[in-house]
């Protein structure tokens, strides 16, 4: 099994699916070709959310704002998996995950040999190079010729949080299509916190929101916060959009806090 | 053969594949993972139209603005055929339309064992459960652990149009990419019209139109009447969206009058 | 294999693709179904790019505003390559690339049977001719009942640009999801300037910038000017939206100039 995922919209992945079709790869599923474009920690989130459902393949991952510059083509081997794609940062964070606790990774540097085109390596170097994987197999990538094991690549690791009892602050991660405003704070940071009201501060000021279960906890169109399937604290609303009832969009700061709804909710003076 | 249909957008309907694939199906078809948000009289209608040119098979189905509440998951046979998802209602009007004539229809609730989130059960519980149907085969859904048969679940009809000789009075069920405004007056209300004017009233006025075969009987960007291809009545643009030049949407009430084209075309004092 | 691509949106494809799967046509490739509506000389642009990366196969073609109309079904084969779809001209010029040099391109009338629509023969005539084809076989067309050799059908060439060693004139063929607007102009009239300044007229003004290798040889949100994958020069903007930074939409004229950007760029008054 091969999955395909990258920034590419339409009909430019289908190109990728043919150079894959006529390399002998014919067991492809597409995970998301409207990843958010030119965006490799969008992409790094989503594809930790999305790829440990899948069972052992090669994903061939193109979110590449530096195509035809000297940055690296990689394969990252993570436990029974392997990742192809542009050495940003964007395949370690799934790959990590991926990986489990043994923490089974290895990157590899691909040789990109003599692509068609400056602007569309996800057909002329990435795909060839996944093929080639996906036909020698996970264990056999480092005798592929052209893939050689490095050590110096790059990475970076989803943002983390500021978190206290009463308090946490970080930013919003991504917006999913229904507007679901997905932070960096773990949902760890509410539990037991079900019914409770808390404060959402952001650029555009401060809103009391209920923490609930799921959406229909609320009703419509009313805000919400609650733990999202990724374990991600969202900002929320009912069958609306979080995004816009929060004013809130990737890379914006947000601060949750507890104390603040109680001060603000039961005036002491 | 197993199908996919949400409202998820991307990249969510992957992490449903991914779990489809983990659990050894490997035939995935997608239907569509845009469908109107949360709206299951939609998804009741795509999927009425769509299903039945499928061959039989099992067809997960996740528009589910309940998500996390106590409405129950279920597994609806029809015919060879098999459904799963949330039970509101969006899953008899298709399964009544593969199932045919016989009205072999059976609804079986299906146990949600603990879920790992509260929002995201197509992932959770809808998938897992797809895939136990697809195992298991749809003669066997009986026999399945956690399945039970159960004659109290949620249904809906498509909404009924009022429709006599010269006038009918409908609403539109679902506007589609080009725009078209399919709205629930049977397409027989047409027949043996094509040629005459039609007067179409909304709540923005009434506009007198042509009844033609097809779009390209028009000019470009005209508006028309026609019978689509799902059997139901249609106002249209060629080459232009009809939603705009009628002023139409889901749920909005819809006059279709052969008197009073006939009336405004031929005054009498 | 049998490859799908059309205008449909969501989810008539799904209708097309049950047709294919109830017909036994299981290995189905999307290659896109949001190519711009009802515009086959974009659709013949983008298959052309598209479609010779894949192996030999069947392709479903519907871009087809012509829908209902007394326009024929064809059935276009193209060396080991068949295409099917409406007879308006867009599947010519991608035969003729799957082709090659040999040219080998033959077109056949296909009867249309008795569609049970007047505006869904994707669903109707297009998808059981192409079903009928793939289980034929490429080599067998000719002797399917109902498909008939013609001469007389509808092409067209894609338009060419007017080129100089200086200056070149031509259009725009397409806006990708990028941004990117496609010229015709072709990839070798950029040869050996890239560095240099290039003066881009449009019905705006006149804009220079850079010859580039790939976007990001320039600032994030710069215009530029490079050489596409699909071998045409493309007026973009690194990270950002080129159609809007040159204000270029599909089939609006470019003019590229070097020797305006030189007068521009060193005034000798």
């Amino acid at each position: 099994m091969l999955t395909l995922a990258s920034d590419f919209g339409s009909p430019y992945p289908a190109a990728m699916k043919g150079v894959l079709r006529s390399r002998g790869v014919t067991d492809l599923v597409d995970v998301a070709h409207d990843l958010p474009q030119g965006d490799p920690r969008a992409a790094a989130f989503w594809l930790r959310f999305v790829l440990p459902e899948f069972p052992p393949g090669v994903h061939l991952v193109v979110v590449d704002p530096g195509v035809g510059t000297d940055r690296a083509a990689i394969c990252v081997r993570a436990g029974d998996h392997a990742l192809v794609g542009p050495d940003n940062g964007c395949l370690l964070p799934p790959a990590r995950e991926l990986a489990g606790e043994e923490d089974d990774v290895e990157v590899y540097a691909v040789d990109e040999a003599d692509p068609r085109s400056s602007t569309f390596h996800g057909r002329d170097v990435f795909a060839p190079a996944a093929a080639r994987v996906h036909e020698a197999g996970v264990d056999a990538i480092g005798s592929l010729d052209g893939f050689r094991r490095v050590d110096d690549y790059d990475d970076f690791e989803i943002p983390r949080a500021w978190v206290e009892a009463e308090t946490a602050a970080g930013e919003v991660l991504v917006v999913d299509d229904f507007g679901n405003a997905i932070t960096n704070v773990p949902g760890s940071f509410l539990d037991g916190r079900v019914g409770e009201t808390i404060a959402v501060e952001t650029a555009a000021g401060v809103r009391e929101v209920p923490v609930v279960e799921t959406f229909a906890d609320v009703n419509k169109h009313d805000p919400l916060v609650t733990v999202g399937s990724h374990g991600y604290v969202e900002c929320d609303a009912n069958q609306g959009r979080g995004d816009e009832a929060f004013d809130l969009a990737p890379g914006r700061a947000v601060t949750l806090s507890f104390e603040e709804a109680l001060a603000a909710t039961v005036p002491t003076a």
